[in-house]
């Protein structure tokens, strides 16, 4: 078997490598520690009690409850549950068309999300004949909180928007986004899955009722992830079964990645300020031997955004072509998003910025 | 930390240990191949063809194509993306309430199946209206073809029914259960949980259209395994994003887990005639044992089997406190199902039996 030679990896916002403490901590669960957390003897209760631990663990960070955190198999699930669970809960509240005397959009997202928030969207708009507004972005990749009030009407029901996108690196202003859902009535809930780990987000402050996470954005592993959701909001489970996670998500539950996930998010929200005063040097770094090197290019990527993930837009230059080159040289970025790679076509989320031609083909997301 | 003591673990039926090879083929996975399967470049692409040869691996054990299997995050995802799948694109193409004009089931299934199958079915139930039949099994927990013929009515779309059941082990007749449903014009999908990996399976004589397969029942990792979907059959995903296994299942790919989960299998079956004939030897002994001392028992497992699952009613015990006592000295059983254990009530398969209720309360599992 060939030796492997680590490329530069400047993709940190398709996946991360998981945290050799965070693996460790996974060992014994991978291990003689196999116990099934439904089972009611020595092994089942060991791992049950790991799970829990793992819980307090991420609940703590985030400011919020252990029984606020519902584990899923990643970001996905975990978006896509947020938006069917609230919905279907809703629909058996209020009954099927409930919107249909009044005007106005049930279900608020932007044109920018990831998507498993969109696709989800537009799924339940084609199944359910649901009324879907996507909000549009600023020049920044911004939602104003103006542009969603405006949209706010009697059947709002579910407000998402994301904390950070995951190919500008923009933060949204959630807080604002929030208060502005709940005044009209309407549950928020944000995909944090780029934010989580990067930025010190306590739920509370950004007063979502809803959020999702995925570990392994922040050296975790691969296939977990998880939900909060606020106490007292009930919404319906998308994987039904056995009673796991309190009734709410089916299946046996992962517990060696959940440990894991757990731990990395610990490791990752310790050294978050050395962290990201490190990714801001090196992107001052990389700007300005652009500047000095004179090659023309503009930035997509506009403060308050993620630490160290730049996009850029280099003119009359594919993004894939620089892709390319780069990955010749050992360098590994993203043009589009890692989802989306399989079509060469301009991302939605560069899309919805708007930018002239020669410039959406040219952009290139680093993220260190 | 207090050194580990493994008891006699006899609850394999519940979950089983990760297999030694299986965690050295993920373990590159879990360290420096962590690159996303969606990324283009050389990480990217390692991990991408990672999971294709784990995706022929398990085809080729299957007897199927590997375009026909989908990676999941577990049996209960594969479940209840089966019947969802299935059930919404039905309703898509002929529209809400397309069964309401004829009489008849939409969605059959039977009185003992997994908790993933059951409560999904009821929640279709209960959203949609959708008209289930839940059917009734012989006294050996079998489904009869002619009282699933009985129930085939014009808007049969979907029968599902698990090839081998968790509590009792036993077998059910799948291939004439598929052509009685196939007759009718459904679908025929079925749970095979705890069967893939234990009995030599293929899939063209089992003549089933879909087929839900969890990794951690056959020493693969907790968190993974799959749908086979068989090609040219259309469903709704689950989990809407990403363009993932051929945009049919969305979510950043768990490729340790995949890369376990297909070596595990693997493994499995290349050692199951010798390991069945010791499980068979195991069995008879526990039985001669038992019967030897004068234990009065009755056998609620009756040959078509699983090998290695045994379940006992001992008259006037409870389950519960047979497991109690025997956790006490070191052994591990199950009473009712693992998923079931919180609540302290004969288990919807012992019902099912129909068993006098001196044996029903006396109801373990021993699965060596």
């Amino acid at each position: 078997m060939a030796k492997f030679e680590p490329p530069l990896y400047l993709d940190n916002a398709a996946t991360t490598p998981l945290s050799p403490a965070a693996l460790e901590v996974m060992r014994p669960y991978l291990q003689e520690r196999f116990g099934n957390p439904s089972s009611l003897y020595r092994l089942g209760r060991q791992a049950k009690k790991a799970i829990e631990e793992a819980r307090a663990t991420i609940a703590r960070a985030l400011g919020v409850l252990p029984q606020e955190i519902y584990f899923t198999s990643g970001g996905t699930e975990a978006d896509n549950w947020a938006l069917r669970g609230i919905i279907e809960r809703t629909i058996l509240e209020r009954g099927p068309n409930f919107w249909a005397p009044q005007g106005g959009a049930v279900l608020l997202t932007s044109q920018i999300e990831h998507h498993a928030v969109l696709r989800c969207a537009q799924y339940l708009e084609r199944f359910f004949n649901l009324p879907v507004s996507y909000l549009p972005v600023d020049r920044e990749g911004r939602v104003q909180p103006e542009t969603l009030q405006a949209e706010l009407g009697p059947n709002a029901t579910l407000v998402s928007i994301m904390t950070a996108n995951n190919e500008l690196g923009c933060l949204q202003p959630i807080p604002q986004l929030a208060q502005r859902a709940h005044q009209a009535g309407a549950y928020f809930h944000t995909d944090a899955v780029q934010a989580v780990g990067h930025l010190d987000l306590q739920i509370p402050q950004l007063g979502v009722d809803l959020l999702s996470a995925s570990a392994h954005k922040f050296q975790g592993p691969k296939g977990i992830g998880f939900l909060y959701l606020r106490q007292g909001i009930e919404i319906e489970p998308l994987l039904h079964g056995g009673a796991q996670e309190r009734n709410l998500r089916a299946g046996t539950e992962n517990v060696a990645a959940i440990v894991g996930m757990a731990r990395a998010l610990e490791e990752s929200l310790r050294h978050l300020q050395q962290r990201n005063l490190h990714l801001q040097r090196l992107e001052d770094e990389l700007l300005r031997l652009l500047r000095e090197k004179g090659v023309p290019f503009k930035l997509n990527s506009h403060p308050p955004k993620l630490p160290g993930v730049l996009n850029l837009s280099f003119p009359n230059c594919e993004g894939e072509t620089i892709q390319q080159r780069l990955n010749l040289q050992g360098i590994a970025v993203a043009t589009g998003s890692a989802c989306d790679s399989h079509d060469f076509q301009i991302s939605h989320v560069i899309k919805a910025l708007k930018l002239q031609r020669e410039y959406a083909l040219g952009a290139v997301r680093i993220a260190f």
